[in-house]
This record gives structure tokens, C-alpha cells and sequence, in this order.
């Protein structure tokens, strides 16, 4: 039976996948950054969301790094899926899998190749499916800057009705979005802000925390915003967001993938190689990338 | 010399136009509207703003209007005209003349006609001429959905340098670029929220208020999110925005102006026609209009 | 009693507006350049169009321009005004006068601040209201990459039922959109091209000609391209259209009217400087304009 | 060795994938309808394409798909496979196993989950890999309403420049841009045009024919469209365009791979269910389906 009681409050990095110089899925560094991430009071990990290349992985790859992962996360630690694929049916064998793995919860992107016909009734249908199979709750994800759909409100409401719909990470930025869900869902549905851009206002409208890009490289500053936060220090919690913005642009939707995992390396980390089609950082950038971790007064983790 | 040191914490509703049976300016109800208005700790008005459809109103009309605003308005409240053409020239004009009629400061839009050459130099040449040229100082203001251009913070931060430009009402709603924009302009440079949607994240992160549709018809509301606010009441002020969001949502980007008109209508006060190609609200809407009304407990202003 | 047979076929520019060095329109200049396309096989002018700078200019100059080009354009040539406002009203008005002037057609562009109320039926109503009070007949402008816009099939054709709508001026660009408008339109319904990017292909699909800004500096080729294509010379239309795309690019989407007003001056007319916002062509582009104009042998016009 | 002086002249039907009621690959339906379209002058079918769900199947049912169709494709026939993955190296695994199956050219998709990272230097990259690595020619597939990325000629030009890579089927629909590759690609790159809707107009434009969903359900007017335009009878072709716009509209972008199936259905064929997330058409939708395929006149394939 489903854990639809699963509270999430709290701060998640959605970690990378590391590879090897050939290529491969390098499981000690996956288990090398784990144990490192593992010394800050974080909720959990996200495994094979956008950070972690799942739709750059084979089948084998995928059930790999969620074992390893999973072996490395202590058990007081979340560990959510990624799961979401094109197919309902391959979403929900996923996702059987990695509740079997011992996932805690799945994260499911709206299937959006077939923009189109991505009505709101579509994916309602979608999402129930996969809810309906899962032996764990499920997260939607939305992610409109990946895939070209914007999931609006009401859709997001109507999702949210079905009892092992636990919450949405929304990496939208609408905090009008955020608000209008967080009106309309019921009381138990969780928010999740998808982007430390913008956390701290996601958490004054509602949201129990987020799961950041960020947080792979900042870990201290994002729990810190959240505290801030819980503790009422308004202007420390805005100052020290204020301070890390230039990071998060550079490591999410300035240069992705390539630079979180070069800032990574530049902070005592396994970093490695992202999998074409993306390319590794050009050594220009990675001389601004490190201008600006140093600028925001980033310390090495490892 | 320009009042640079303007402040312009609070908030103002950016008032319709009101127009009579025959499609004329109708000059009375506008004062009358005004006087409403005044009972409330409103900081200002916006006069001649998307609301107040400047773009639907010819020269004679924009000076009428600005000239018996200003005589129904209190000097202890700020009247901000919106002087924004295609033109630079002619902004620079209205500009001048709303100075001299007594406006307080200009809103001026970015120029979007020509979206293909409104690169950044251009947009920050444009305002720092208009910025040059006016007795009074400038906001900038940010309305994608009406342009079709999204300023981004870099662009803001250069236009922002000149010591006439005072604030920027942004209506896009990424708090995220609010939040990059505060970090990065000059300590004095002033941000409005420019929707309720996210009147309450806003201020949050470095806003001082907001021009706000709602503040037409709820100023009660719209005062007390920020009160709560000030206050450190968040789970009010959260609780408040919440319930206003319908409100918000029908008479800004759901139905518009015909709606904002309809409502003003319904709540006491004058409303009448938008002008054309805007057309009254349906009855069929106005009903929905009414009920959505009532589950805000918006309660009769005039 | 408004001209609903007018025929369009042919090729117009839509002339741009010419300034002295103190900004002020040139008309001088205006005449000079229209005796210079006078001897060209051109059907007639689109005055006032987004070329034109219409919505730089103030009431005063868009009738001088107006008054100067029609003294200056042969009977047996059209003169086309643009007399597009976001306001019915001022729609009417402008085109009333435009008509007084002596133009043959308004060209009027689909009303576009308020993009959220600009719904298919208060389209229809707008375009209708304006040609029920039309004296001239009424094209319909269609300029996405401007207004942001899109007018679409079924709304062109609900505004073309009425008899004083003569055509469409189409720059978005979509042959599957022209020809499902060829397909549901009434037969005296007229398509013009907007762009001569897709020249070619429109003609295949129905359209009578284009209004073109190539055709300023290319009109020759312009001319060219449709005789082609009127005596089945396929291959060599292609090849011309393909040869001018460079110079098209060049002074529509890629550096707008500023380059097309360099473009004229290198080619012997008169360019003059553009209004602001819009900037003069940097020295660096004049440098690859004049090449691009080489590339495409065009030869001085004056 | 790769066969890059491959002759892509023709239609070419991009094919559905059939399921049974369980929701397996029905292999017998799909050799069946291949029989049926075989009768046609066709010069090959898409197999995995957009339409054939690739993004729904799992990797051994790709495989399968594929060795069904080669063996009910004639030698005479191409098969062209849909096999553009996220990753790089799964595009090339697929296209190798895809080769090695009988398929005569790949069809490979943009990749675009990350799409702020999708340059134009990454594409380039991307295609040149997989076209190094392919021992089958590559076709470009530029798809932006599915992926939305949109390919620019100069990406696509410089895509082109490498000799493995054959070809690209556009279904973006801006014949400009078709007009541009043409222009500046090498003499031996082919233009596929991506949908009926603006097939005539990109044969016009050098287009040596198309992969048009339509052909499926109507591929006697396919061929005529084309044998119209090779034998100069442009009215006729344009008559014929126009007519099957409606079968076109309602199969593609009005309601996609569910309508297509059923219209296979209606006309004879085994059209099926789609895979979920796509749902069946409502019976309604195919109430109107009905009549739009009796007043284009579209009479039974099977």
C-alpha cells in the first residue's frame, strides 16, 4: 500500500549521473558524492530527474544508478525516482521497478512529445494511470523549460485529487501558479519549488521545501534559505538567495548539465563528463563558472 | 529637477478610464471614482496605464484625463501617468505634459512595435533619452502580455543606472528575475509588483508595493496583504492573497478591462463600457463575474 | 460606395517614411523616391505601413505623408494606407481621412495591445466595424513577428465575408494557412503576400501579389519573380527568389527598417535616419549590408 | 559502405505502428496495410516515425517493427527508420541495428529534452556523430511542434556539409526557410517536405517530395499533388492541395495519431488503438471525422 502520508518537507538536489571517462555509469563516484552529500541535514535526493541524464540512460543504466543510489542513501533519507517516460505503460513498469529498488517516492514528467493531444484531460487520464499502478506515491513534475508543456492549475488540481498523488515539483517560477494550487489542492497535496531561483518565495506561498539543482553544489545555503525561512529571518533568507542566484543561472538554465557538473569537480567532487548530445564545459566557461562559485563565496564539500 | 528620492512604498490601482453612453471621456465619474478611492491608504494612482486603455485614447482625451485626475487626487497621494508610446519623441512629449499637469512620475512601457530591433542597447537608449528629457521621474514598465517583450535584469540594471529612472513595475511575475534584478540595480531603485498574483512573494523579495488591478475593486485587501506583511503576519497574509486570487485572475488576464469595469460596477461604483475593439462583457460572464465576487466577500466600495 | 472589385494583382512596397536630419519628415524626399519607383512596373504603394513608421508618427504627419505620396503617385497606381490604430475609432477615423486623401485600400492591422481579449469574435467585430464605415475598401493585415498575433484561418474568413474586406496582407509566413484561407475565402477574396521571403510559393497558392519591402530596393527583381511565374518559368522564379533572400533578410526580420533606409541610400535613393527607438544601422552592418546588396547584384535604382 | 547518392524523389507515408486490443504490436495488421499500400506508386515508407509512436515503444518492439515492415516493403521500395534518440549513442545503436535490418536511410530526429543547451555548435555535433558513425545516409527530421526546437538553415546548411547526411524532412512549414537551405546546402542535399499541408508550395521551392502523414489515408492525391506539379498542371495540384487540407489538418495537428487511425479504420484499413498516453478518438471527433473524409472525397484503401 501506498505511503500517502509521505511528508516531504525539506531540501533536495536532484544529483547528477556520473559517468567514467568511457562513458559509463561510474558507480563509486555515484557512492563517493552520496557519502559527501550525506554529512548536511538534507530531506533527500532526487535519482533520474533532468540533472541525473535519465533520458540519456538505457534501461539497465537506469535500474543501476537507482540501486546504487539507493544502497548508499541511509534509510532516514527520501529517495525519489525519476520515472516518468513517454508511454504511460513504460512510466508505470519504471516506476513498479524502482519501488521495488526501494524508492520512496516517483517523480513523473508529463509525457509531452505529442504536444497537441497533451490535453488537460490527457494527462489527467496520464497521471491516475501511473497513480493507480504505483506502489508508491507519485510526484508530478513539471518542467516546462524541457518539455515545451506548462501544466496549468486547474489540471494540476484535478491530478492531485487521486490519493497516491502526493505533490508537484513545480520548476515553473508562476508563484501565482503556485498560490492558485495551493488554494485549490487538497490540504495533504505537498508543493515542491523545482528551482532555488525561487525558493524562499515558494516557501511563503505554501511550498514544503525544494528540490534544486542547486543543492548538489550549495547544499549549506539552500538548507540555510529554508531556515531562515522557518525562523522568520526574512532579510537573511533573501540576502543569502539574493547571493546564490548567479550560481543557480549558471548551473540550470544558463549552461545545465555541463556546468553543474563542472562546478561539482571545482568543489572536491566527482563531476565527470555529461553524455552527448551535451558537450563538456569550454575552458572559458569554466573560468567564469569559477569566478562566479567564488563570487557567491562557495566552499568545497569534498 | 527631478524627484529622484521619490518613495513609493504602498500600493495603487492603475484606475479605468471611464468612458459615457456616447463613448466620451465622462470626467465625472472619474473624479467621483477617485473619491472613492481616497477613503483608502492607497499610496497613489496610476492613471492612463493598460488599465486605463492609453492606447485607446487620443492626445486630447490622454491630457483631459490626466488633468482631472490630478484635481481629484490629494498631493498627499502620488499620481504616476502612463506617458509610454512607440515613439520616443513622442513619450518624451506626453511625459512633459503629465509633468506639467502635475504627475508625480511617469510609467513609462517599453516600445515593442519594432520586436525584431528591440535589442537591449536599444531599449536602454530609449529610456535613458526619455529619462533625460523628463521634469520627473521614470518607472519602467515591464508588460509581456500586452508587448510581447520580456525585459530581462541585465537590460533593467543598465536602463536603471540613470539617476532619473526610479523604479520598474514588472507585471511578468518571475520573482526569480525580481530577485536578480533587486540584487543588481542601485540600492534606490524601487520595485513594484504589477499584478496581486504575486503581490505577496513580491514584497517578499524586495518590493516596496505594487500597482495592482485588484487594488480597484479590493483596496481593503490589497493594503492588508501588505500590512500582514509588514506586520510578519505570513500565514494572513498568504491566507489573504489566496482568497483573492480569482478576483484577480478574472479581471486581469481572464477577461480584462471589460471585466475590471464590470466588477467596479457591481461593487458601487462607475464602471461603464470599455471601448472598442474591447467589448462589454457578456451576461453569461458577468454572472460568473458576480459569483466569483461574492466567494471573495468583496464588499460594495462606492 | 466603397471599390469591392478593386483588383490587386501586382507587386507594392510599402514605403518607409523619410526624415530630414532634424527628424522631421522629408517630403521632399518621399517625392523623389516615389518618381524614382514611378518607373517601375509596380501596381502601386503601401503607405503608412510598418515600414512607413505609422506608429512613430504623430496625427499631423501621418496625413502629410499621406497627402505628399498620393500628389506623387500616378492615378493609374494605388495608393494603400495604413491606417491600423489599436482604438475602432481612431481606426475609422484615420481611414476616413486616408480616404479623403485619395487612398484606394486601407491597410489595417489587427488590433493587438490587449492580446488576451483579442479573441476571434472581437476581431470580426473590430475588422467589420471598420469596414462598415469604410468609404475604401478594407485589407486585412496580418503581422505576427509585429503584433503578436496570428490570425488564423477561420477568423480571416469570418472577417472576409463582409463585402467591403477586399484581401489580406499575410506576413506570417504559413502557405498551409494561405491556402486553407484560398480554400474557405469568397472568390473575390484576395491574398497578398507580405514578405517576399515566400513570394513565390504564395503565388502557386492563390496569392495576386505581395506587398513586399524588398520590392524598395529590388523592385525589379520583385517584378521579376511574379512575371516568371505568370509565364510558367518556374526555375528561373525559384532562382531569383533564392538570390534576393539574402537583401530580404537583411531589411525585414533581420535589422528592419533601419537597414532598409541604408539599403535605399546605397542604392541611390533617399534613406535618412529611422525615428527612436529604432537606431541607425552601426557602421559594422552598413559594411555587411553592402556586401549582401552585391552578393545579390542589385543595381543602383536612382 | 553508406549509399549517400540515395534518390529520395516521392511520397513517402510515415506509417503507424498498429496494436492489438492487448496493446502488443499487431505485426500481422501492420504487414497487411503495407500490402495495401504497396499497390500505390509510393517510393517508401517512414517506419518509427512520429506517427509510428517511436517515443512509445520499447527497444525491442522498435526492432521488431522494423523487421515486420522491411519484410512487406519490396526491394524497390525505401524504408526509411525513425531512429533519432536523446542520446547520441542510443541514435547511433538504433541506426546501426536499424541498418543492418534493411533500412535504407535514418530519419533522425533533433534531440531536445535540453533544450536551453540544444545550440546550434551541439546539434552540428550530434548530427555529425551519429552520421560518422551510420552505415545508412541520415536524414534531418526538424519537428519543431513535437520537440520544440526549431532547426535554423544556417544549422541545418552546416549539418548538411557532412556527406553521410542525405537529406531533411521539414515539417516546420516555413517554405522561407525551405527556400534558404535550398539556396546555401550542397547541391546533392534533399528537401523532404513534413506535411501535405505545404507539400505543393515546397516542391515549388525545390523540394523533391514528402513525408506526409495524409499519404496514409490518401495516397492517390499525394501522388497527384506531385505528378500534377511535375507535368506544370500547377491549378490542378493547387485544387487537389487544397481539398485534402481538411484529412490533413484533422490527422495531424488537430488531433494527431488517434485521428489517423481511426480514419485508417473508416477507410479500410487496421487502424487501432493508440498507445497511452494518446487516447482514442471520442466518438464524436470521429462523427466529424466521418464528414470531413466524405467531403474530401476519400474512398476505401483496403
Amino acid at each position: 500500500m501506498s505511503n500517502n502520508t509521505l511528508r516531504l518537507e525539506g531540501i533536495y538536489p536532484p544529483i547528477p549521473t556520473p559517468f567514467d571517462a568511457k562513458g559509463h555509469v561510474a558507480t563509486k563516484a555515484l557512492t563517493g558524492n552520496l557519502r559527501i552529500w550525506n554529512r548536511y541535514e538534507l530531506r533527500g535526493y532526487v535519482v533520474l530527474g533532468s540533472n541525473g541524464e535519465l533520458v540519456l540512460l538505457n534501461d539497465q543504466e537506469r535500474l543501476r544508478v537507482l540501486e546504487v543510489a539507493r544502497a548508499a542513501i541511509p534509510a532516514d533519507k527520501l529517495m525519489i525516482a525519476g520515472t516518468g517516460c513517454q508511454s504511460t505503460l513504460q512510466t508505470i513498469e519504471l516506476t513498479k521497478q524502482a519501488a521495488e529498488i526501494g524508492a520512496d517516492a516517483a517523480l513523473v514528467v508529463s509525457p509531452f512529445y505529442y504536444k497537441g493531444q497533451m490535453t488537460s484531460g490527457v494527462l489527467i487520464e496520464h497521471f491516475h494511470r501511473v497513480a493507480d499502478a504505483s506502489p508508491i506515491p507519485v510526484i508530478i513534475y513539471n518542467m516546462p523549460a524541457c518539455t515545451g508543456i506548462d501544466l496549468d492549475a486547474t489540471t494540476v488540481t484535478a491530478i492531485a485529487e487521486h490519493e497516491n498523488i502526493l505533490a508537484i515539483k513545480d520548476s515553473g517560477g508562476s508563484l501565482a501558479k503556485m498560490a492558485e494550487i495551493h488554494r485549490l489542492a487538497p490540504l495533504s497535496f505537498q508543493l515542491l519549488a523545482g528551482s532555488a531561483s525561487f525558493l524562499l518565495p515558494a516557501l511563503l506561498m505554501g511550498a514544503v521545501g525544494g528540490v534544486l539543482a542547486l543543492a548538489n553544489v550549495a547544499p549549506h545555503q539552500c538548507l540555510a534559505i529554508r531556515q531562515h525561512f522557518i525562523d522568520g529571518e526574512l532579510d537573511e533568507a533573501r540576502h543569502l538567495q539574493e547571493k546564490v542566484l548567479p550560481v543557480n543561472a549558471a548551473v540550470t538554465r544558463g549552461w545545465g548539465v555541463p556546468a553543474l557538473k563542472a562546478a561539482m569537480e571545482m568543489l572536491g567532487m566527482y563531476g565527470g563528463l555529461p553524455r552527448a548530445p551535451l558537450l563538456p564545459l569550454s575552458e572559458d566557461k569554466k573560468e567564469d563558472l569559477r569566478c562566479i562559485l567564488q563570487e557567491a563565496e562557495l566552499s568545497a564539500l569534498g
